[in-house]
């Protein structure tokens, strides 16, 4: 089945204690998809400016996305530029340019408004809400979000969260939507408005899935190489929404399966600056690594005491 | 099978967001035993001053721990006072009072001297490596040091390193060890200089086990209330030392498990001051919440793609 994705594309300059990368692809929505394309199909809408270069199309062709829901409008493609340090955890941000992105509305093809899977990766709550509108009947919808409309459009995100069925997102953001130190306390708190599922992305340190009912928590997959985390969370979405799209199922042990292909996925993508890694990774190469992540978290009951 | 542990009984003061506690119980010594207790014997090597109550002690032969070999010398215990900010992962130390610990000359009652399981707990790598001397032929032994120590000795921790089988450090103690940001590097980096096994520590996030051909990585177990961190680690380091001399394996398997009861003392030391948790734990509080930590990290193949 497919995903609708609804996000960004952006020129980003990152630079990490490896090295610094000028207007490198990025966007939450080019993470998303390059990462749910090896899946299943994705149909992916955004903005970009008229400086946006058909070599970055054709790379998101050639993974078979749809790409006829990306807007191009005359201008600048939206700009992000920051910087990490050694611990690689937090981005610091130097400098962001809407530009393009500050006029887009999105606009779903027709063709896109069936599709059973969307992530409304992190735009503005509005416009989320709006591309929710546009869809005639999602049967599963996740979205992310940020700092940067927690503090700003609280009520939005509200809404949104009441009408998806997942939402994504990291460990602060968590904490700073509820006010609330403690994380299982935050997670209950955030599923208490409405969605079903909250899937806490810990970077470095995996990921913490939160029901009514039941609490799954699994480690990253540690990594000797870890080059630039930019897109990580999107790619993770990615690799989570993908499966799910691909097998049709979004019971408790599918959707725990979905979150360590996510964690696959995204430990792909760190492993090189922009989508370096995912442009040359093939399908082998995932097996192989999900394979290695059962190895690495499994233990077994071996004595009674 | 008997498990010796070289380590400090202390009176702490502890501030957490939820509540200060003046002079409590705590030490090294004394969260390993009894954490250790609920699975084995246990043997506490330490010092304390004529300060420390006799209650204190009825306590630990409450959980069965030898303290024949808890010295006694005229003057104040140690005493240790730190706080703690939300977020409960680092604790500021405010005042470390050494008092008698300063003297500490560790002499293992030759009851002690045959055990097979040995814990060196966070002291002067010099007195570990005395006691390593006393010991006749120790089947596993397993050892922590602190920040302290990697500044100020680093030549005789190294020294201890090559002489033990597991080193239990946690992770920022990895790090400015080896001045490697990298977490697998760090740990490659340890294992080279002699210690077989590398867990490493990482508080709200789990623990990870490094040997030269595997990596084994958990969670830890989510709690809604932590009250305070202190002994954590400590705690971890019986529940997984207590495991292994309880079952008399240390195959990567064991290593696993015990790795899961660990991280599960841990989770219920986390609950109250002081020891104040374990004091009312029972052993089948640990089965079930074992049971419900294999619950929380279970993944399983469910759709091949």
């Amino acid at each position: 089945m497919s995903v609708v994705v609804v996000g960004t594309v952006a020129f980003d300059t990152v630079e990490t204690p490896f090295g610094k990368r000028e207007n490198i692809l990025g966007g939450s929505a080019t993470y998303f998809s390059t990462s749910a394309s090896f899946f299943t199909d994705v149909s992916l809408v955004a903005v970009a400016g008229d400086d946006f270069p058909d070599e970055h199309i054709t790379f998101l062709k050639s993974r078979s996305i749809d790409t006829s829901g990306l807007q191009r409008i005359p201008g600048a493609t939206f700009r992000w530029e920051g910087k990490y340090g050694y611990d690689l955890n937090d981005a610091q941000t130097l400098d962001t340019r809407l530009n393009v992105l500050s006029e887009f509305r999105p606009d779903l093809p027709d063709s896109y408004r069936d599709a059973e899977y969307l992530f409304l990766a992190n735009i503005d709550p509005d416009l989320q809400l709006e591309v929710l509108g546009q869809m005639r009947s999602p049967k599963l919808v996740a979205c992310d979000t940020m700092n940067f409309w927690i503090s700003s459009k609280i009520d939005a995100l509200k809404e949104v969260l009441k009408r998806v069925d997942i939402a994504v997102i990291n460990e602060a953001e968590a904490r700073q939507f509820t006010s609330e130190p403690n994380l299982i306390k935050a997670a209950s708190n955030i599923i208490s408005l409405g969605c079903k599922r909250l899937v806490i992305k810990r970077g470095e340190y995996g990921a913490l899935m939160v029901t009514p009912d039941s609490v799954f928590a699994t480690p990253a997959y540690p990594l000797e190489d870890v080059f630039d985390p930019t897109g990580a969370g999107d790619t993770f979405a990615g690799g989570f929404m993908g499966y799910l799209a691909n097998t049709g199922n979004s019971d408790e042990a599918s959707v725990r399966q979905a979150i360590i292909f996510g964690s696959v996925m995204a430990s792909f993508n760190v492993e090189d600056f922009s989508l370096d890694r995912m442009k040359r990774l093939d399908y082998r190469e995932i097996e192989r690594r999900y394979k290695l992540f059962k190895t690495l978290t499994h233990f077994e009951d071996i004595g009674a005491l």
